[in-house]
């Protein structure tokens, strides 16, 4: 089968792997239908080293059910399923509280011997704890949308839940990349009365008006911590969804919180160490988030999508096929495309 | 009258000042019965610059109302009450919502012209909003445990909130000082299952136990770690209150903590950056906590001190006169005393 490798920064490839096939009891094989580009997959295309080998790509796909091991009970051959970005048992103590990113039987696509997202077919550890039927046909209309799932609507999901968004708190995000579009729809979703969306990017901020935002900064800096502060009295936003990762971004929802007010952080931190440590102590600002436990989400966002009220599929604005990906790549990290289908 | 100055580190003298007297309408005078000296009070004991002049120390204290100002409705003379240890007007947007340290009118004790409370007397701004009155005599026996309302206990009260202290959690407190201690007390009132107390002074471990402490673990570091992951089957505490402020207290916390779980920090930060932004990334750690806004905690902590279910006064090992304040603050430095009473 053919599968997507990252040689080095720059240098992905689609190549013949072995195909994927069962290997334990509790494994699927989904043959995939639909996959895309994580703007987390833009880290190691600006950095990899060539000596570390070639990695497995792609964390983010729907598919049909092949085969299943003998173990595997809520998912058969012919099911069209979503998976999240990270497999999980569904039964340790950490998947039963919603934290199924630290699984104790945790497992990441493309790493540990796991085929990635962005090739023909994916060998699914743990099925059960991992997939979720989504009961449409594997060519529905909705498809992009419930891709989404897979990750970047869960993620701006978990900024949004991290960040204590709710009913008339004033939120800020951080990022008009398809992670904070997906937050301004999970702010919308939950209830926030105002959504400010720093980026500057007219494109997607379009966009993020279009999904809920309600007013655009598109300055950055002193200057957006400034624009952010007038549109809130002075005071502030209660709740800051951090969907970059880069330790400036930080810093700037570190400014634009309203004290007591809680900063949600899913932009993967390319920092050692959170900045204003005392700052943030005396305006007792909480900081949340990580690694977004996609699986916990799934089902609570899936019926919004599935009826049609909602659309994260929209944060895609290119398809292509899977040879094609690296320049699906090229694409996203030189901001000619939002986000990359691959179909 | 006479009052508490730092005049630079290590030099703490008690002087004659002005008398305390009514500067506004808003104001009351009180005659300081009780106080004492802070933990916090010893960064400036070991780091304040002669240049800067000398400083009113002191900022938690009971006492009696001598006089209130035109406006003042909720104290007058003869009430015996407690000052939190910040003075707030208790009815701007921060105050409604319990973020007094965040007041719109925030007021600091020894600040910004105010007297401090280890003195004799003290001009209260915003006595309505700041101000609780006890209801008992200023000689009551509760009295000790009745002055930590004013800081010490409500502050390990917001660190164990903070960390979301609730019925089965298990719980580290990081610091054996008075303020760890009234975490642990306050995590046990909160419910918590497991009560692991990381300190290394028999006394005030042996302490801490009586507070509530299931475990102690008197190492520090990479083996205080090990430990409290082998008391905890290997995953770390739910929620850890970080009561010392220094950066290895926090990496303690930082690495102690369980996948999901939060740390409530309520030592004063001596450091600048928060470290480990990518593990607790992820792990999903939440870090929450600051400055402690007692005057939000006070009435519920109250009943429980008054009907002497609880008695956080026992913190107090020493008991001194006003005069011998300077001696005070070197008992506590010298950690000869956990926390002394001024009366």
């Amino acid at each position: 089968m053919r599968a997507t490798l990252m040689y080095a920064a720059g240098d992905v490839r689609v190549e013949n792997v072995p195909d994927a096939t069962l290997d334990k009891p509790t494994d699927a094989l989904v043959r995939i239908t639909r996959s895309c580009i994580c703007g987390s997959d833009l880290w190691p295309y600006k950095s990899h080293a060539a000596k570390a080998g070639p990695m497995r790509m792609g964390h983010e796909f729907v598919g049909v059910v092949e085969e299943v091991g003998a173990d595997v009970a809520t998912v058969k051959a012919g099911d069209v399923v979503v998976a999240p970005f990270v497999a999980s048992d569904g039964t340790c103590s950490f998947c039963q509280e919603g934290l199924q990113t630290s699984c104790r039987n945790v497992s990441f696509w493309g790493s540990e011997g796991n085929d990635g997202g962005q090739g023909e077919a994916v060998r699914v550890p743990h099925a059960d704890g991992t997939l979720v039927v989504l009961g449409v046909p594997a060519d529905d209309a909705l498809m992009p949308s419930l891709l989404t799932l897979s990750d970047v609507f869960c993620t701006g999901h978990h900024a949004a839940v991290s960040a204590r968004v709710g009913p008339g708190r004033s939120v800020a995000v951080v990022g008009d990349g398809a992670v904070g579009l997906c937050g301004v729809m999970a702010a919308k979703r939950l209830g926030a009365e105002q959504i400010v969306l720093l980026g500057r990017h007219a494109d997607r901020t379009d966009l993020g008006r279009e999904f809920g935002a309600t007013d655009v900064v598109a300055v950055r800096g002193r200057e957006a911590v400034e624009a952010v502060r007038g549109l809130t009295g002075g005071d502030g936003v209660h709740c800051v969804l951090e969907c970059v990762g880069e330790e400036a971004s930080f810093r700037t929802a570190a400014k634009i919180v309203r004290p007591g007010g809680a900063i949600g952080r899913v932009g993967v931190p390319q920092f050692d160490s959170l900045p204003g440590a005392r700052p943030s102590f005396l305006r007792n600002v909480t900081v949340s988030g990580g690694i977004a436990p996609a699986r916990a989400y799934i089902e609570e966002l899936l019926g919004d999508v599935l009826e049609g009220r909602l659309q994260p599929g929209r944060v895609f604005d290119r398809t292509i096929a899977l040879g094609d990906t690296p320049d699906g790549y090229r694409a996203m990290n030189e901001r000619e495309a939002i986000k990359v289908l691959i179909a």
